[in-house]
C-alpha cells in the first residue's frame, strides 16, 4: 500500500456534503461525545449522544448517582495509535481518521461534538498529554472539552461508569495496575514491559511455559505436559525448534496467545503449569496491592470499599482454573473492601463516559449558578 | 557505506601478488591452520603454524599428552558472522574476508592451509554444518581438512587445549553450558536466549536489577541501592525513565553491560543485588549440572574428574563478589571431580587447536601405518 501523506482536508471532506444535505431537511444535529481507546494493537472510537437536561429533580444531586449512560451511536476501529510504536505523524493520522469515521457513521460532524476523551497507551508524562491536546485543539472548535489520558484510565472508567475512583488491573499481553482517588491522586504498578518484570502478563505466563519446556528438555527442570501440548499447538517436533520459533517474530502478543494451553495443562493437573499460574496470580495481586497501599484506597483500617476493575484476556478466561478469581481471592485477604468489577462496556465507552460524567456535573453546576 | 556485492576474486587477490613475489625468493610457505570463532558480536580468525613431525619418540604416544601447541602467527577480527542475525550472504562474506586477512597477515596463502576449524554461533543442526562445509569446500583445495562447530566447542577447546572432553560454561551477554564426552556424545543446557530462560546470563542479571528498581519504585518490591547506582550510571533522573531507556534499543549486550553495577551493589551489602547474584549462581550451576548428569561426565559414583571450562565476562569478573567462584563451589558440592579451568587462550585459538589436535593424531596414525 502506498503511504499517503497526512492530508487533513481529505479526512473531514464528508462534513461539507453532510451539512449540505442537512440544510435541505429539517434535520438538527444531536450533541455527541467521542471516546477513544488507543492501545498498541488497535484504536477504537465510539460516539455517544449527550442529551441530559437539568431539571428541578436532578439539579441538586451533584453527589448523587449519575443517570444511566446512553448507548453507543457509532463505533469505528483503526490500527495502532501509540506514538512510541508508529511515530507521531502516523499516530495522529490514525486517531483523526477513526474519529472522522465514528462521526460519519453516526451522521454527525465536528460541530455536534461537545467533548472528546482520548485515552491512548504511551501517554505517561504531562508532555505527552500537552502535545496531543494541542493538535486536538486544531481539529475541534474551541468550545469542545478535550481530555487526554493513559489507556488504563479508560479501562478503569469502563468499570466505574466514568467515575475516576478505584483500581484497575489490566492483564492481557502486558499487565498494569492503575489507581485513582476521588481527590485526583493516582498511582501505577507494573506496565513496564516484559524486560522490566511484568511477570503476570499473558506474555509473562507464556514465556515461563516456553522456558519450562526448554528446561525440561535440557535437564534443568522437571518433565511437564506443556511440552507435548505447546509443541503440538505450534506444529513443532522438538523443543530445540522453539528457539527459532520464539525469535523469528518479536511480537509479544504472539507468545501471549499461548496462555490458554498453560491453563489447559494446569487444569489437567500438570504441576509445572500450575506453579506458573500461581506465580502469575501472586504477581498480578502484588501490583494491585502496591497501588491500593500507596493511594490508601482501603482507608485507614484497611477495610474501606473500593472498585477493583478487572480487564484483559488473562483475567477473563473464565475457565475452571480462573486466574481472575484467584487474583481477587489473594487481594481480598489483605483488602476485604475490594469490590471486583468485570466491565460490561469496552474501554472506549469508558473514555466517553469520563467526558459524559464531566459534562453532567458541569450542567448541574451551571444550573445551580443560574 | 555502500553495500558491496559479494566478489570472491577481490578477497583473494593478494594471493597472486604474494606467490609472484615468493617465486623471486628462496621462500617456502609454512603449513598453517586457521581457527575461527564467530559470535554474535564479532568474528576472530587466528592462523597457527603446523610443523609437527612424527619421530620414534612420539609415534606411539597416541593416547599420551600432546605436544605444546604453537603460538599464533596472525589474528584478524571482523563483525558478526551468525547467519541468523545478518543473513547467509553477509555471514559468508565476513568469514571469507577474515580468513583472507589472517592469511595475508601471516604471509600465507590458501595453498599453505592444512586445516580450518570454523566455530560459529548459530550452528545448531547438521543442516547448518553441511551448508557451511559446502561453501568452505569451494574456497579451499580439496586436501584441506574442514571442521564446522558451534562456537561453544571452541570455548571448550580453548580450556582443554583442543581436546573435546568436559563441560564449558559460557556466561557473557547470554549463557550456555556445553559438554562433550571422549566417545563423541554431546549435550547442552540453556543458550536459548532471554525469552526462554537464560536467567544467569549477563542480560538476565541486569534485567533482574532493572526490574528490582521498577518494583521498588512502584511499591511491589523492597528499596534497593541499585536504584541510585544504575540511574546515575545511565544519567536518568527517575525509574519511570528506565522504560524508555530499555525499549529504545533492543540490544541484549547494552543491558548486560550493567552487570558490574549489580556486583558493586552486592559487594556494598545491598540485599536485593545479593539475591539477584545468588539466583544467577544457582541458574548457571544448574546448567552445568544438567549437562554433567546427562553425559555422565562425573562417572558412575559421581566423583570422576572432568574439565569445567569457565568463559565469559560474568565468570571473569574477579571481584570480591566472585560469581565464577560461587558457581564452582555450587557445582563441586554435587560433583567434586569438576576441575575448573579459566582458559589462557581465546576461543579462536581453541578452534585452531581442535584442528591441530586432529592433525597430530592423524600424523601419528599415518606414521604407525607406514
Amino acid at each position: 500500500m502506498r503511504k499517503r501523506p497526512y492530508r487533513n482536508g481529505e479526512i473531514w471532506d464528508f462534513e461539507a456534503e453532510m451539512e449540505l444535505s442537512n440544510n435541505d431537511s429539517r434535520y438538527r444535529q444531536q450533541a455527541v461525545i467521542l471516546g477513544l481507546d488507543g492501545g498498541t494493537t488497535s484504536t477504537v472510537c465510539v460516539c455517544i449522544p449527550f442529551n441530559y437536561t437539568c431539571t428541578d429533580n436532578n439539579v441538586n444531586s451533584e453527589d448523587g448517582p449519575l443517570p444511566e449512560p446512553p448507548s453507543v451511536l457509532a463505533r469505528a476501529v483503526a490500527g495502532c495509535s501509540n506514538h512510541n510504536s508508529v511515530g507521531e505523524t502516523a499516530a495522529r493520522e490514525t486517531l483523526e481518521r477513526v474519529m472522522a469515521e465514528a462521526l460519519l457513521r453516526s451522521g454527525s460532524t465536528r460541530s455536534a461534538v461537545l467533548a472528546v476523551c482520548l485515552a491512548v497507551s504511551g501517554v505517561n508524562h504531562p508532555t505527552d498529554e500537552y502535545r496531543i491536546l494541542s493538535w486536538l485543539r486544531q481539529i475541534f472548535p474551541s468550545h469542545v472539552r478535550l481530555f487526554v489520558q493513559n489507556d488504563s484510565v479508560a479501562a478503569l472508567a469502563s468499570g466505574t461508569m466514568g467515575k475516576l475512583h478505584g483500581c484497575v488491573l489490566i492483564a492481557g499481553t502486558g499487565t498494569i495496575a492503575y489507581g485513582y482517588t476521588e481527590d485526583g491522586r493516582k498511582a501505577r504498578a507494573a506496565g513496564a514491559g516484559p524486560v522490566l518484570g511484568d511477570w503476570g502478563s499473558g506474555y509473562g505466563i507464556a514465556a515461563q511455559a516456553l522456558t519450562a519446556i526448554v528446561r525440561a528438555h535440557d535437564g534443568r527442570g522437571p518433565h511437564t505436559a506443556l511440552t507435548n501440548c505447546i509443541l503440538h499447538a505450534l506444529d513443532l517436533s522438538s523443543p530445540d525448534e522453539l528457539i527459532g520459533w520464539t525469535y523469528e517474530d518479536p511480537s509479544w502478543a504472539r507468545i501471549a496467545a499461548l496462555v490458554p494451553y498453560v491453563v489447559s495443562c494446569a487444569e489437567a493437573g500438570d504441576q509445572v503449569a500450575n506453579r506458573i499460574l500461581l506465580d502469575a496470580v501472586q504477581e498480578l495481586a502484588s501490583s494491585v496491592k502496591a497501588v491500593v497501599r500507596r493511594l490508601g484506597l482501603c482507608g485507614e483500617d484497611g477495610t474501606d470499599h473500593f472498585p477493583l476493575v478487572m480487564v484483559g484476556g488473562v483475567l477473563e478466561a473464565n475457565k475452571r482454573w480462573d486466574i481472575g478469581k484467584e487474583v481477587i481471592n489473594c487481594i481480598s485477604k489483605d483488602f476485604p473492601g475490594a469490590v471486583p468489577i468485570h466491565p460490561k462496556v469496552e474501554p472506549a465507552v469508558g473514555a466517553a463516559l469520563l467526558a459524559w460524567n464531566f459534562l453532567i456535573r458541569q450542567s448541574r453546576k451551571d444550573a445551580i449558578r443560574s
